[in-house]
C-alpha cells in the first residue's frame, strides 16, 4: 500500500504571518511587573521584538525579505510519518515528525534568530549580545548575526562552555566573540567570580550578564533565545507549517508533543494547535517533556524574575525560583527555572499536561536509540525528550488498541552532543 | 526584486530511475583485469550491486520501496542560490549548491548505502563488512545497515578511529561493530600489525579486511562506499535532481564544481551533466577539486588494484600507487589513491578538469569560512574543497566580469569535524 512519507511545502508555500496567540488567550495574559526594570526595555532591546511583545494582532506579517531568508535557511522544513517506528515498536498509532534538526545550526532557533537580527539591523544596531546554556541559541544568533552583518556577543554558562570546545568554535567561525559566564566582563558576573573564579553559572546569570552588557550603548541590543511572547510567536512557523503538513496528509494530531525549557520549540510547535482547540474546539492532549532536574512546570504559577541579578521585570510563570541552581544533565536547554507566560497562563488554565523524566536520562536515550535506528535521524539531547515522550504514548497504544495520531516535534539534531550520548549509554570514549 | 533562492521538489518528484552512463561513454569502459580476483567476486559481492557494475542499460529503476526509502532520509534535497555569497563576493556569476549535507549521517555516502543494503537484504544476506576513512560511509551503511535490519562491521583507518571517537559512537549507535584497521580480526591486517600494532592504516588495507571479513560466508557481503560503476550510479540522484531543479530556476550550469577522493560525490552530481554533454551537445566545464595530498587525477591512467592486499581485480583508473602512504588531511575522504574508472576514462578523454589544493588546508578552510559567514551551513571538510573551487571561480568571474552560471556540490556537513576547522584555522580548544 502506497503511504505518504513526507509532507514536503514548496518555498512559496512558507507561511507569510506569524500567529500571535495573545487576542485567543481564554484571558488576557498577566502583564509583567517592575517599574525600574520595564522602563530600561526599551534601551535594551530590539523596538520591533518589543513591541510584538504587547502587540494584540492576531497575525503578524513576516518581511519579505525576512521570509526569503528563512527559505535559504532551509525552511518549510519536511514533516515524516514515522513509519519505520511504528512498524519497530508494533503501535497503531500513526506517528509525525517535524524535522527542526534540519537547520543549518542544528536547531529550530534560527527562527527567531534570524527574525531579531533581521530587526536589529532594520533599527541600526551594530551588536547583539546574549546567553547561551546548551549552546544552541549562541550558535543560533551567531549564525543570524553572521548574515546580517552584525557583531555577536555571547555569554555562555560556564559549565557547559568548559566542555562544548566544537560549538564554541562554530560560533567563533561565524566571527561571534564567546565569554564564559560568569565572566569578569560584567558587574552581575564580577560578583559571582570574586567569590568563586571558577563559578559554574547559570542561565538565569548569563542573561544578566547578557542584558548589562546592552545597556547604556545605543549601538548594541539584548536578544533572548526563549520564554518571551515575541519569541514563541516567531517560532509558530513551526507549528503553522505543521498544521499545513498535516492537510497534505489527510490526518490531523490527536496528541502534540515537545520538550520543554524555556518553552519556545514547545510554544512554536503547539501554538498553533492551541488556538485550533481555543478557537475551532479542536480537541488535543498537550504534553510538555521535561527532566526531574528542573521540572519548571511542577513549579509555581507566580512572578519571577527572568535572570539571577533581576534585572528583567517579573514575569507571571510557572517557576522553581531565579535563584535555584540545577543538577547537570545532557540535555542543557531543559534546565531553567521559569517557563513562557504563554505557556504558563494554558497549563495553569488545564490546557497542557507535563511530564518529567529522570534526571539520569537513561530512559530518554534509549528511547531516543530506538527511534534513531528506525529512523535514521539522531535528536539534540533536548529533543530527545520529545522523541521518549513520543514513544512512551504510542505505546501506551498499542497496549489499549487505540489508533491516535502522535505528533512530536525534534527540535535539533545530536552531531555535536554525542559524547552525551555516549556516556548515558555506557560507549567507550577512548 | 524577486529571485528564487531554493528549487523544492516534493517527493512525488523524486527520480525513479538511476542513471548509468556507460552506454554514453565516448568508449567501452575498459574491462577489469585478474581471473582470480573476477571470480571472487561473486562470493563477497552483493549480486544486484554486480550486476548493475556491468549493466549497460542506460537507465535502472529504483525500487518502489527503496525510493520511499529515499524520501524519508529527506530526498530530493533542495538546490540553492548563493545569493548572499555572491553579493559578499562581488562577483557576478550565478552560484548554486546542493544540499546533501541536510542528511541523516551528514552525507550522500546514504544514497548508495541504502541502496546496497536494501539489495543485500533482498537477497538474505544478515551481515555487510566495509571499509572507512574519514568515517561517512562507515556512519551511512550504519544507518542503512539499521533501517534495514541487518548486522554490519566496519573497518576503520586507525589513525582517523582514534580522533573521531564521536563519529566511532555514532556507528555504535546505530548497532554496527567498528574495528581500528589495521586490525587482528583478518589476516591481511595481523601482517601489518605484527609489524606495528599501532599502523595508523589507510583506505586500501581497509579495504583488504572489508574482503576478506565477507570471503567465505554465504551471509556475510562486502559493501564499498566509492569507486565502483554502481556506486557512482547509485549517487546520480544527485545530479538528476539538481537537473530538475535547474529547470525550476530557468538556468544551466557553464561549470560542475565538486571535491572528488573515489569519486562518489563528484560522479553522482556531474554524471547526468556529463550525459549531457555526451548526448546533447551541452558546454560544461568540470572540475574535481582534490588535495595536493593525494592528487590522485594527476597520477597516471593504468590498471591498479583498488586495495592494499590486492584482494580486488585491478582496475583502469588513474592512480598513484595501491601500496602509496599519503599525508594526513582534515579532509580524509579525499586520500585515496584510485579514482573511479569512469570519472578517469572521461578524465582521459578531456571532459573533465583537475585542480589539487595545498595539502596545509588553510586556503581551502578560509574560503569555506566565507561560505560559512554567508549563507550559514559548514560544509564537511571534504566539500570544503567544492567550495573553495566555487568561490575561486567566481573570484576569476569578478576579475573578468563574466556572468557563469557555477554548480557546487556540498557532499556533506561538517559538524562532527570543527576540531579539524579549528586547527588549520588557529581557533582555541582548551
Amino acid at each position: 500500500m502506497k503511504q505518504l512519507r513526507a509532507a514536503v511545502l514548496r518555498p512559496e508555500e512558507l507561511p507569510t504571518k506569524w500567529y500571535n496567540i495573545q487576542p485567543d488567550l481564554p484571558e488576557p495574559l498577566p502583564p509583567p511587573r517592575g517599574d525600574a526594570q520595564l522602563k530600561s526595555l526599551p534601551d535594551l532591546m530590539i523596538g520591533e521584538c518589543l513591541k510584538q511583545e504587547f502587540s494584540t494582532e492576531r497575525w503578524i506579517d513576516i518581511p519579505y525579505e525576512l521570509q526569503q531568508i528563512y527559505i535559504q535557511a532551509g525552511r518549510p522544513r519536511p514533516l515524516y510519518r514515522a513509519l519505520n517506528l511504528e512498524k519497530a515498536l508494533g503501535t497503531p498509532a500513526r506517528m509525525y515528525y517535524k524535522s527542526e534538526f534540519y537547520s543549518p545550526t542544528g536547531s529550530h532557533k534560527v527562527n527567531t534568530a534570524l527574525a531579531q537580527c533581521f530587526y536589529a539591523r532594520e533599527a541600526g544596531f551594530e551588536r547583539l549580545t546574549t546567553e547561551t546554556g546548551a549552546g544552541q541559541w549562541g550558535t543560533a544568533l551567531s549564525y543570524g548575526c553572521a548574515l546580517m552583518g552584525l557583531k555577536c556577543t555571547v555569554y555562555w554558562v560556564r559549565a557547559v562552555y568548559r566542555w562544548k570546545h566544537e560549538r564554541r568554535n562554530l560560533m567563533q567561525m561565524y566571527g561571534s566573540e564567546v565569554f564564559a559566564s560568569p565572566s569578569n566582563k560584567t558587574e552581575a558576573g564580577k560578583v559571582l567570580c570574586s567569590k568563586d573564579p571558577e563559578h559554574p553559572g547559570s542561565l538565569a546569570i548569563a542573561i544578566s550578564e547578557g542584558l548589562e552588557a546592552a545597556r547604556g550603548d545605543k549601538k548594541v541590543a539584548y536578544s533572548l533565545g526563549s520564554v518571551l511572547n515575541h519569541v514563541l510567536m516567531h517560532q509558530t512557523i513551526i507549528g503553522l507549517e505543521t498544521q499545513k503538513q498535516f492537510e497534505m496528509f489527510g490526518d490531523y494530531p490527536d496528541m502534540v508533543i515537545s520538550c520543554l525549557g524555556g518553552g519556545s520549540n514547545f510554544g512554536g510547535f503547539a501554538i498553533p494547535f492551541l488556538g485550533d482547540v481555543l478557537t475551532k474546539k479542536k480537541k488535543i492532549k498537550f504534553i510538555a517533556a521535561q527532566s526531574q532536574a528542573a521540572p519548571n512546570l511542577q513549579g509555581e504559577y507566580r512572578y519571577d524574575y527572568a535572570d539571577h541579578a533581576e534585572i528583567t521585570p517579573e514575569l507571571k510563570m510557572y517557576t522553581l525560583g531565579h535563584k535555584t541552581d540545577f543538577p547537570p544533565i545532557k540535555g542543557d536547554g531543559l534546565r531553567y527555572h521559569g517557563c513562557s507566560p504563554i505557556i504558563s497562563l494554558l497549563r495553569d488554565k488545564g490546557y497542557i499536561d507535563t511530564i518529567a523524566y529522570p534526571a539520569d536520562e537513561k530512559h530518554v536515550f534509549e528511547r531516543t536509540r530506538e527511534f534513531l535506528r528506525a529512523e535514521g535521524f539522531l535528536p539534540a539531547p533536548e529533543s530527545a525528550y520529545s522523541v521518549a515522550c513520543a514513544i512512551d504514548e504510542a505505546m501506551k497504544c498499542r497496549a489499549s488498541g487505540e489508533e491516535k495520531c502522535i505528533a512530536f516535534n525534534i527540535s535539533g539534531h545530536g552531531f555535536l552532543d554525542i559524547i552525551g550520548y555516549s556516556a548515558v549509554l555506557g560507549l567507550t570514549m577512548d
